[in-house]
Parts: structure tokens; sequence; C-alpha cells
């Protein structure tokens, strides 16, 4: 096991109706003038708006509001929100729906109390001072309710590009599994991918003798086969939202992945993917996944039979590892497209004749990644291949 | 899954030689007088002592110290900690030890901003106020490194009462597996005991539709059933140190716990015991936790088949699934046994005779306990019998 540091310092506010508590929160962790930040109009149906402004209100806080945000976050907006706290006199950044609009409430965040441009944070700077982040969590995917990263996308050529620091976790993540009722199964299946995507970053590692993180990562990826079906198939259930919305969470404030190397390319594999088309990032990663598994698994066959065994049912073929290894990830892909998500590029609306510009997008040039298998640029333009193909 | 509150702001520092970086941490977390607070002599014998010392000198932090801390730690030498923080101006205490040193240190904590006697909050008051308190871990036990909650014991009477607050979670916890390697195998193994109680005690529940804690839970114990009988077969095995270390503190920051109720029954019947004669906590829970699973099994026969099948290794018996639960219990007792465990009164130096005085002691009267089964006095007294009786 490798030396860590763990940190996650974030009240989780978890239960139904835990939303109308908002305002005492945003008061408990010191905000007077809060900035609403949200996306389109979901959450203003929804009423859920409103009821976080009555709360804020009842509870004597000031608060301005943008939205707009977009799915793969704009620094467009993060410029505005930037201009509009400082106007405003803005203290507390209150992120209310899911990762875009946590990721862009992240970045305004970043940027108000620096004095060149908050992209700097995005190209490699690291943050140590931030607006105090909150969230009301209205999807189950991302993770960054209890992280301290932050994606967003470069409108000028599309750039995708991340930041992480501890004053980016945010202060208080109020997460009511009813709010994510209403999402379209579509959606609810993106963000089961991403969670699971988030582990399989973390369990596939070269670091040994690391069971407790092992068996940490089993238990999160255990629960979303189980559950996820039931919610597409009865999108009411509260019960398993509510175990998907909680195995989001600990899947990505590094509990499961503490102690290991991680891996993380086919996040950025997909990355390119999503900046690219547009296309939601859990269905990105629905088609990456599984073919970089069947890129990488030699590497490791034991682990991928690990997998296989503790994750997807699999019996142990002793005699014939690889086959276990295989029929793991053929399930993975399986459940993958039995909940509705792409498996190939055609399903995802990508071009196989779009790789080698994505390859170059991907900017690695003669280098190499770092992971569990550490790629070169033809090795990704293998993946997109063996992606862009895949059948059940 | 009922609503909660999760919140464990602790920052873990694991892994090899990171306490010589305590006294940076201290200065991160704004303390300029230190008191360490430590028991007996090994910490001193290990040069532990001085390495934390020579750390606090180099970062420019001052220290007074008081050592003595006893198993089941005392309400006297809390008062006399009380006295020497407020004389000596500390701001802020360091437990180094386990998780007996780390309950005095909060208990001393707790006292030293209140005008009246500290025992109040071990007597129902709840604590708003604290001094900042941190350890430098070295026994993988109590999970007190990440809690909020902190176990005394009153001489007059040997009245054990525990308290908890979040002001009482560490600022910071120093977690060196190394540090635990000289432990002998008997302390390792009753720190490995109450780490598996402290899972157990939230895995049985009447809560339904928790799959991710029931995971989370297994994903523990699955780890202490694998990496238990290395450390006591090798004590010089960093990794399964270091894998049962995380375990315990992930065990009891209560992120296994969160959305369920929980039962704790085991702990309260077990306290009585070391109260009454002064044995290791996790001695008496390997007595009291396979009895009160003996006596409540048929309350739930699916959980305990979970349990026997999940973490235990069990085939399940679907003609007589009583079997399975049964099979899994005699599995507990029986790894219990193979680590150095008692598994009855006579094992552990309890006399059956007791019992009245036990049950007396426990102070249910006519009422009930709550949790998993509720509890009467002759429940209790029952349970004390099967556990002075048990064998394998």
């Amino acid at each position: 096991m490798n030396n860590f540091n763990f940190y996650s310092p974030t009240e989780f506010v978890f239960g139904k109706g835990r939303e109308d508590e908002t305002g005492r929160y945003v008061k408990k962790y010191g905000g007077t003038k809060v900035l609403i930040h949200y996306g389109g109009g979901s959450v203003v149906r929804s009423g859920l708006l409103d009821r976080v402004k009555r709360s804020l209100t009842e509870n004597g806080v000031a608060f301005a509001e943008l939205g707009g945000v977009q799915p793969n976050p704009r620094d467009t907006l993060v410029y505005k929100g930037i201009d509009l706290c400082r106007s405003e006199g803005v203290d507390f950044i209150l992120a209310v729906g899911g990762g875009s609009t946590i990721d862009s409430s992240k970045a305004i965040a970043i940027g108000v109390p620096y004095d060149g441009d908050f992209w700097d944070f995005y190209s490699g700077k690291h943050a140590t001072e931030a607006l105090p982040v909150a969230t009301v969590l209205t999807i189950a995917a991302a993770g960054s309710e209890g992280s301290g990263n932050s994606v967003i996308t470069k409108e000028e050529g599309m750039l995708k590009r991340g930041t992480g620091s501890d004053v980016l976790r945010p202060r208080f993540s109020i997460m009511n599994p009813e709010l994510t009722q209403t999402l379209p199964s579509y959606q609810t299946a993106c963000g089961a991918t991403d969670i699971m995507a988030h582990v399989f970053e973390r369990y596939f590692t070269n670091t040994t003798e690391v069971e407790i993180t092992d068996r940490l990562c089993e238990a999160v990826l255990l629960t979303m086969v189980k559950e996820t079906p039931r919610v597409i198939a009865d999108p009411d259930n509260y019960d398993a939202r509510a175990n998907i919305m909680w195995a989001g969470t600990v899947a990505h404030t590094n509990i499961v992945g503490v102690g290991r190397d991680q891996d993380w390319n086919s996040h950025g594999i997909e990355h390119e993917l999503s900046a690219l088309y547009d296309c939601a990032h859990g269905a990105g990663l629905a088609v990456i996944m599984p073919a970089w598994m069947e890129f990488v698994y030699k590497h490791n066959v034991m682990r991928f039979c690990q997998m296989a065994t503790r994750v997807f049912g699999c019996q142990m073929n002793f005699e014939s590892p690889e086959t276990t290894a295989l029929e793991g990830i053929r399930r993975f892909r399986s459940f993958l497209h039995g909940i509705g998500m792409p498996i190939n590029f055609r399903e995802l609306g990508a071009k196989e004749e779009d790789i080698p510009a994505l390859v170059e997008k991907f900017g690695l040039g003669d280098g190499r990644t770092y992971g569990f298998v550490r790629l070169s640029s033809d090795d990704i333009a293998e993946i997109y291949r063996i992606a862009a193909r895949a059948e059940l």
C-alpha cells in the first residue's frame, strides 16, 4: 500500500426533503450573500429553485442567481459568474444541479479571489484559495458533490481540462434522492456509468496488497450492478435511487482509491469524445471503458478475473483465466447495454474516421500516459477502434 | 434507507514515517501550545514520543505532556489533564497512542473550556465546544482517530459511559502502520475484534434497502477475515497491518453505517465486562458478540445467512437457512479463537456467578434496550450465560 492523505470534510445532508434546510446550512458555514448557480429549466419547473430560495430567505441569506450551465460546462459562463459575484459582493457559491453545475460553480469560486485568468488553474496551477462552495445535488453521477475536482470546457477549440484542490471541496452537499426521480432514464444510466467508471479507474492498479480498497471498490460496483436496473425499470424507486446516490459519493471522495496508483486513462480518452460530439460523459464512458479493458486486460489477467468473479458473478475458469477475464468484460458491456447505454461509436453518434483527430486532440505526441498500462498514441487509436466497432 | 448526515472532516495522514510530519500538521490546524497525552512506556521506549516532540520543536510548537493513560481510561486522569491544560495555556490536544489515549484526550478537550464537571457530557449533555484534538495512532482498533466519540470510566463505581459530538472529531490523525508492528499478538487481535464489532453493530439493522452500506460493511469484514490471521502469523507484515489500520478507520467514521438503524447492544453488554474485570474491550467483545448473535439470529435469519455467505464463505443451505445462519456464527467464533481471542467466560477470566451483578450494572431495570432486537434484563442475562458457556 502507498502512503496517502485522505481528507473529505464535506458535510453530507442526505434524504427526503433535506433541500428545505439549505438556508440553515449556508448560515452554518458562514455564507451571507449567495450565488445560486444552476443549469436549465428543470430545477425551475420542478419548483426546486423556489424551495431553495425560500429556505435562504427564511434564514436571512441574500442571493444572486445565474442559470444556463450546459453539459460539459463552458469557460464563457464561468467568466460571467466571476464578474457577477464580484459586482454583487457574493461570498458563497451554491450549485443547484448535477456535476456540470457543480464544476462550473467550483470554477467561479476559484476565479473570484484570483487576479489572473481562472483558466490558469485548469492549465496546471494549484488553487489555494476559493470562495466556499456548497451543492444541492439533482443527479447521482459525477461525485463532484464530495470531491475537490472540476472539469471545464474552453469553448474556443472545445478544450476539456480539469483541476483539483481541497479548497474546492463543498462545505456541505444536500442530497435528496427524490430529486433524481424525474430524470430521464438515459441520464440516470449515464450517471450510473460515470459512478462505475470512477471506481474502475481506481480498481485497476499496479499497487499490490490493497485489499481494503479493492473490497470497497467492489462494494460500490456490486451496489450499482444491483440497483441500476431496478431504477431503470422503476424510476420512482426511492430506495434504489438512494443507494445509487450514496454510492456515487462514496465512489469519488477517494475513500475507495487511497493508497494505490490509479489509472484515469478511460476518462481522458472519453473526454475527447464528449468534447468533440458534446455527448454525455457517461455515454462516452460506456463506449470507451469496456474497450479499454479489452485492450489492457492481458497486463494483469488475474485482476480482471477478480472483477469478473467478485463483481459480475462469473465462475472462475481455473484452466483458462483469460476466458474468465473476458467474460467479466463481456458482462460489463452487456450490463451497460441493458441499462440503455450506447456500446459503440454508431450508437453514441461518433465516427470512426474522426479517430486520428481524437488522438491528435488527446495531445500525447510521442509520449505515453501514466496509469495501469501506459498508453501511446497508437494504443489510444486502437482503443478508439475497438470502441468504434464493439458489439455485444 | 433513513435520512442521515455524514460528516468526517478529519485529515488522515497515512503511511510509513508520517509521524515526522506531526509538527507541520499541528501548525496547519492552528495549534501553538500542545498537550501531548499518552499511556504507558511503549511510546517512550520505542522512541515515538521523542520523534513527535522533535517534530513539534522543529515547527516551533510548544508542548506540555501527560502520560499514564490506562486501558478503560479513567476520569481521574482527565481531571488532571484539564487542570494542566488550563495552567499551561494549552490550545491543542495531541493523543499519542490508541483508543484509550484518544478517548482520554477528547475528554480533556471537552473539559477545558467548560465551567462545570466534564462528566456532565458523559451523562447526557451534548458538547458544542472543545479544544482541537489530533492523534498519532499506535493501534488499529477503536476507530477513535476518526470518530467524534469517547468512552471514559468513572473510577468511583467503575462506571463506563460514552459521549459523542462532531467537535470531538480529530483535526488530523497520523496513521503509520509500522507503529503497530511491535504490538503483542493479543492486543493486535483485540483491536481486530473491536473493528469487526464496530461493523457488526451497524450491519444488524431493521432498516431495509441499504445495499450500499451492507456492501461497505462486508468490504471491511472481508478485509479483516483475510488480513488478521496474516498479521498474527507474521507481525511484521506491513501491508496486512496497513489494510487493517485503514479498515479500522473506515469501520468507525460511520460511512458504513449511515442511513440505517444500528444496534450497539453488544458494546453495551461488553462494557460491563471490561468495567468489572478490567479486561480488554476487544477480548470482551469476542466473548459477547457471537453469544449475542446466537440469541438474536431468529429475528432475521436471512440477514445472518447474508453474513454467513458473503463474509464467511458459507454455501447457502436453501432447504435450511437456519443451518447457514448458525454456521456463519460458528465460523465467526472459530475465527476469533484462531486469532487467539477468548470465546467464553473462563478464557476471559470472568465468572458466571457475577451475571446478576453485570445485569444490575447494565441498569436496564424493567426497560428494554433499543436496536436490532430490543433486549430485556432477562435477555441480557441469557446472553451473558451463552457467552459464559460457549465452546467451539
